[in-house]
């Protein structure tokens, strides 16, 4: 383990944090809440950890992947850790734990939350700004922006990039990392704008407009009403919608629309498979709602709103929501279940497994069927139009049997929390390996993880870092041959 | 396809079905239950349908990895629609479609029951019988018997004998297939004579200890008692648990076992593996019983027999119960179902995705996170004390994808069902893929499958034939291209 690089690498990170919170200690001061304190102890204890670290040089710069995991890794436990700060200081969640999970919601864009409605309602807004924040900064990824804005002297930063950016497809954009990096912020910060005009034109007060923003740009989820999306107008229901669909679409379409390849852009088999699914869910939640015995909506238009809200805010694992899905007819609830499992696409905000990973799954256990009945055929398979590389296929399967092990793990460990049940630590690990928030039955949109114990907390936080990190990073540093040095 | 070859075996497995219906028509005739015609209908068609079959010569008579799996899968579908027709003339379930769910959980060693406390303590003796006996026969696989009987003429009936016979592991005993066919099935019958014997000390009438003995053998898992075991002596139960572990075992090791290779026996990677589970989960339950609140046992000897007996019965995937392990805590509960997602060692009569691939699966990927970490280190994967076979490995992870998938394909299309839950969906769908039986929630021990409309009783019918025989044989009744001639 080269130290250096990586402590260099997290200071740098840790000042950019400290450059993020005076944005939330701004609002506080325009809106007169004599609440700049809260912000600006953590921001101090940044600045006086961050910047001596950044004095570090090592003699050798080079960045290996494990190098590049552990950077991930720490990075976002430690800005999660101060994050927390303000909300401890401001008053608003007392406990230091449940303070972290909060922000490490907020940051992974996982959107679950242990606040009360009343504490949502009463919450200052220079800390609501910070809790919605963090789901902006945490959708593209904090060490993506690091190298955005810095020069990349080291072909090794690609591990970083690689790991941090959802999804297994990013890099494909543009040769050069720190161009890429640039135009994906550029696309983020674009569509986060178009939103909040949208959302203005819907009579949605500024503030309000930018923090909807920050939770659908991140595919994040928390809300600053205490019923989420429920009471909004269906126009803001609709353009939320859109836009968490959107935030859910793999970049690489955006980047390809921009620069007049729309055609190149719809082709993109993840992205086709993507819409497929949506769509699919859609109808089949509709029909479901509109058939069920229990009537729930009266009119196909309302049925067909509630129905594309939720598949797109669960499909891009965002989490609002516009009604009380964990009360909708089980077939309803049983393909949200899927969509959590699912995810959105790659080089996306969004979390979940991932549309490609999937149909790389499928594709690949197709044909290893196929060539078991034919032992003699010639049995390829193909994703984006090429032969599926042998060493993707792998690390595909790897990655979703070491998801599942975890998945069941967190699953079992849960199950020891006496206020818990079977079901919704299931519900709830998914909810949270997928970064989506809410879930059913006790974690399900009517409820918080409030009532988890401490150290229940503690696990499901590790768990959001698991999903947004996709696994790797995080698993990294349980392994003590990581902090050999040299 | 061949079709020649395949209904003649075909044929040749009807006939067997035929002679062993003559077992229950016995029975009937011995306790005066005047229900032989229950049982003479349908093996007069048998011998109807069979006979003509096993006249057919195919000029090809070899046998490929496609036929090997339609011969298996056709056989298993034709021997339940036929074995279900006692339990309709007898009158004692008159729906077919029950019927058929119950011969096919029997046949499968699945357990899982349609039948009331009522309908279970009111039936015939002779159809008691033919109920249990489905899951003896199913046990072992009815075509591993054909060929134990059979001259074989042919190589490819290796095909048949290694999709039958549960788990991956099968087929090392010896060289010879016909031989291995033998041995095992003379280790299945001195075992589960060996049971009689052990269940007539504890003062059970002749009858009932073969029939529990044909119940644990299997690792099936009806009960002859509404109550499932709950009711039978501390002593029954503990001879129950532990006949249910050791048929749950890889039978190579009592093979090894028998030629005087103690060391070698308990040296089998799988087999440890498996006691670890087994003690494990065994341990584990019994502390969270005491310590749980609720208070369920008062004694640690109360709480361990429950304990293991329901760890031996889930982890062999048998299925019976001496408790309403439902009940129990959630801790308790995720244990439970865990172990009806893992299931019993390869080359043993249990179910599950059996101990030998979740070993390969946690290994190799285990080896691709260090690679992905080293990328210029060497790293195997040993299994058996053999470096992996890269094809198995390959198989092992195709076949967890597809449960997976079929998992929750099953699930949700269950879900459509108005009168069940998510949970209970998902619960019956491991349970029945799993070859369990019992299940949680709806389909818990204290609970039937008879609240499923007749859809959800077809599916779930697939599904525990696509448990037994390990997905593929049933998998590819579903592509065309099977059925073309050639």
């Amino acid at each position: 383990m080269n130290y250096k690089v990586v402590l260099s690498l997290l200071g740098k990170t840790l000042l950019i944090e400290a450059v993020l919170m005076m944005f939330p200690m701004l609002v506080g001061v325009i809106y007169q809440e004599n609440n700049f304190i809260s912000f600006l102890v953590p921001i101090l204890c940044l600045i006086a950890i961050g910047a001596p670290l950044t004095f570090l040089k090592a003699k050798d710069t080079s960045l290996y992947a494990k190098e590049g995991f552990v950077i991930v890794a720490l990075s976002w436990i430690f800005l999660s850790l101060v994050g927390a700060v303000p909300f401890v200081i401001g008053g608003v969640i007392p406990n230091y734990i449940d303070a972290v999970f909060e922000t490490v919601s907020g940051f992974t864009t996982t959107g679950a939350s242990i606040l009360t409605s009343q504490q949502i309602e009463s919450m200052p807004k220079a800390l609501m700004f910070w809790r919605l924040f963090t789901h902006w900064i945490g959708g593209m990824g904090i060490l993506v922006f690091v190298l955005a804005i810095m020069p990349a002297n080291n072909a090794g930063v690609m591990h970083v990039f690689r790991t941090e950016s959802p999804g297994p497809s990013v890099g494909k954009l543009a040769s050069k990392l720190r161009f890429t990096a640039r135009i994906l912020y550029g696309i983020y910060i674009t569509l986060t704008l178009v939103q909040v005009v949208f959302l203005l034109c819907g009579k949605m007060p500024l503030l309000d407009s930018f923090l909807m923003s920050f939770s659908t740009a991140g595919t994040g989820g928390f809300g600053i009403r205490s019923d989420s999306a429920m009471s909004y107008s269906s126009y803001v229901q609709i353009v939320l919608a859109i836009f968490m669909f959107i935030f859910s679409i793999n970049f690489n379409a955006f980047y390809l629309i921009l620069i007049g390849s729309v055609a190149k852009a719809f082709a993109i088999e993840e992205v086709r498979a993507f819409i497929v699914i949506i769509l699919v869910a859609t109808v089949t939640i509709t029909i479901n709602l509109l058939v069920s015995a229990s009537e729930i909506y009266s009119t196909f238009g309302e049925a067909l709103k509630h129905s594309f809200f939720q598949v797109a805010s669960i499909g891009s694992t965002t989490g609002l929501t516009s009604a009380n899905f964990d009360a909708w007819p089980e077939f309803s609830r049983a393909v949200l279940m899927i969509l959590t499992i699912v995810g959105s696409c790659g080089g996306s905000t969004g979390g979940g497994i991932k549309v490609a990973r999937l149909v790389i799954l499928c594709k690949s256990s197709t044909s290893d069927f196929k060539r078991l009945i034919h032992p003699r055929a010639v049995v390829t398979t193909k994703f984006e139009g090429e032969v599926l590389d042998k060493n993707t296929e792998r690390n595909v399967r790897t990655y979703f049997i070491l998801w599942a092990i975890i998945v069941v793990l967190s699953t079992l460990i849960l199950s020891l929390d006496p206020k818990s049940n079977l079901f919704s630590n299931f519900s709830a690990t998914l909810a949270c390996i997928g970064n989506v928030g809410p879930g059913f039955d006790k974690v399900g949109p009517m409820f918080s993880y409030a009532f988890y114990s401490a150290p229940s907390k503690i696990l499901l936080s590790f768990v959001m870092l698991i999903g947004r990190l996709e696994i790797f990073p995080m698993l990294i540093l349980f392994i003590p041959r990581t902090w050999k040095k040299g």
